[in-house]
């Protein structure tokens, strides 16, 4: 794959997007945004990606939109669906929340504005000891974009997300430990070996199948009413996934005391348990 | 603006409304439920208010429903709709949740049943290290209201809430902070001051119509289904404000390194940004 | 009551249930499955129960599915629905949702599988300093299930579910702690008296019917979509409990500063607050 703003390399299971405009620090762009998107169709089509890594080139993750334009940077809707315009950020962070696999995020520097935005819908994101946030929306006179209006409070409360969306105030990679917007801090230099450790744990030890239908399943149970709706995805997907040669051979592994060798694949073998369930389309 | 159980103060974009009642612990009546809902009324009328903020006069910031008139103190609906008595506390947690400007809580003493509850759909919550909390319904043989079912479980959890209703004990500001329910504990001299600093800190920096549109989003996020709600509302959103004056503004002034001076007005620039959106209604 | 998998004790206004498998680590059958619905049933039934206890009896709470049966386990739907065969955790977890009492885990020591996820409906969950965790279904090549994709997210978190989702790694008492999973930790020999001492302060001080209008406000509110769907559900138990005996009581008792003397029953005296509510049914 070649791309002009970002970088996609994969090994050992690994697919690794970077966001590559080092002296503009990986300010985000209409290319950049297309790329993105492109990527993670790349992942999802291929078997030989179990998790997804993206992190920064340089010293920063991304800081935000690339304002190069000007005060009318917001006046220029990328994309119209239906004569309605749409939110670049919102497409790549829908696209996001699409993957098959898990996304996890190594925030490198500062990830401001949509740099910030774009890990939300990722699984898990660790940061550098130096990394800085802001969600700056109110100070530039726009609005949250990149659908981090429903993502944001459901991963941090909407106390403290609001707080931040109300001041735009840049904060530290502690405040957004603690405020439980990333998992983990890690020294600058063993960052991105945290996020190949914790996505060889899972790359080594589970099925892929199972993997997919987890996060499906969590993603789309966040808009769920009742339980009830869990159970009748969930009974299709036990009923799917049990019936076959991954559950026979991770229970037998796990009674013989060995690791398993799981065979199903993400692109040819993935059941479809969310009967009647259409993807929301835009209007 | 005239009130007998409240009083209204603006000064620097900041309504504080204060609990007027001191010698019964600010004790909420019938009365002051209505003067309550006035008061948002009119700071949401004003473009001179851009945040509000909520205290109690006295040692207490609310001691809950006034009891004064004995055992039969529930048994008397405030108001019927076609037929149906309204929980008096909903009617006012309901209109401070559409409150245009962003609530700030100084919980400067006990906060105790409705007195609890009130503060729930305010944005942040800051009490002074003496204050106290209780949701006591199950103690007093009738059941949590103000919409704090709804409420609570999305603020603290629902592991947390649960144990608060059900036990209906008292705790302190400490475990308040522990659990979530508040972001900050103040020494009770500095607690206004460190209100009013959050609010001047949106204040200086903020666009009103951004500021207003992401606590519409933000809350209104909290009951859709799948980030593609957001994207919609997003989108209208980042349209209708990124092609704006205070858009404009706020890149050009970040660009310049001076300070924004926003310009448009919730009061006659608000977009609306949910299309089809109906405000629930009482059934 | 007599079970052959699971022991029922009732003291003091708390009914026990026991896994009582203990030389299989309590591992689940379909017979435990069918025996603690049953329980359920019972405890719903009984007024003399106000709240439920679960713990394991010998030194695990239960080390998930029994897998005695090898490889094939998963691959044996016990119960089938229109011809869809359903996930027999979910079941228990649904019924556990429905229990119109308090449900308190105490969580004795290792609670893996099905053995976790079956804690997830209840109300509190407290553990031994020993207990250990985990989340296995991506290994053993099936999915979350006992309606866990629904349930985990919103007690810890997103990024928290799927961190042990995906990995499906052991953790300890402590790490559950720290997340969020289980309230507090106590050392083996004082756990159970610390989940007796919780349900005795509910006991003790509330009016039944109140906490289970309570317990169904706060598990179902989770579903909606916007507060005014609490107003309607409080305003209909608030006119129904605020104007009967309990309230004039619990108001009595407090002005009196005794203790009050409940009479309402939950089996008789439950106010049906949600007009228009229908269960959800499998489909």
């Amino acid at each position: 794959m070649k791309f002009n703003t970002i970088r996609l390399e994969v090994d050992d299971g690994i697919a690794t997007i970077t966001l590559d405009r080092p002296d503009q620090l990986n300010a985000c762009t209409t290319e950049m945004k297309s790329e993105i998107i492109e990527a993670f169709d790349h992942t999802d089509a291929s078997d030989a990606v179990r998790v997804v890594i993206m992190t920064g080139s340089g010293r920063a993750f991304c800081a935000g939109a690339d304002l190069s334009g000007g005060g009318s940077r917001f006046d220029a809707p990328e994309e119209t669906d239906g004569g309605v315009p749409r939110d670049g950020g919102g497409e790549m962070t829908l696209r996001i929340y699409d993957s098959t696999k898990p996304v996890i995020a190594a925030i490198n520097g500062p990830a401001v504005g949509v740099g910030a935005t774009i890990t939300l819908p990722m699984d898990i994101r660790l940061a550098s000891e130096g990394a800085k946030f802001a969600f700056p929306f109110t100070r530039r006179g726009i609005i949250p974009e990149s659908c981090s209006s429903w993502f944001l409070p459901r991963l941090v409360g909407v106390e403290r997300a609001v707080e931040w969306l109300y001041t735009g105030r840049l904060f530290t990679a502690a405040e957004a430990h603690e405020g439980g917007l990333i998992s983990a801090v890690h020294p600058p230099e063993t960052l991105l070996a945290a996020a190949r450790s914790l996505a060889a744990e899972i790359i080594d030890n589970t099925a892929p199948v199972s993997v997919t239908l987890t996060r499906q399943l969590v993603w789309r149970m966040l808009g769920a009413a009742h339980p009830m709706d869990a159970h009748i995805a969930e009974s299709r997907g036990m009923r799917a996934q049990g019936a076959s040669s991954d559950a026979y051979e991770g229970v037998t592994a796990f009674l013989e005391k060995r690791p398993p060798r799981f065979t199903r694949k993400v692109t040819s073998d993935l059941p479809d348990i969310f009967p009647g369930w259409v993807r929301p389309g835009y209007r």
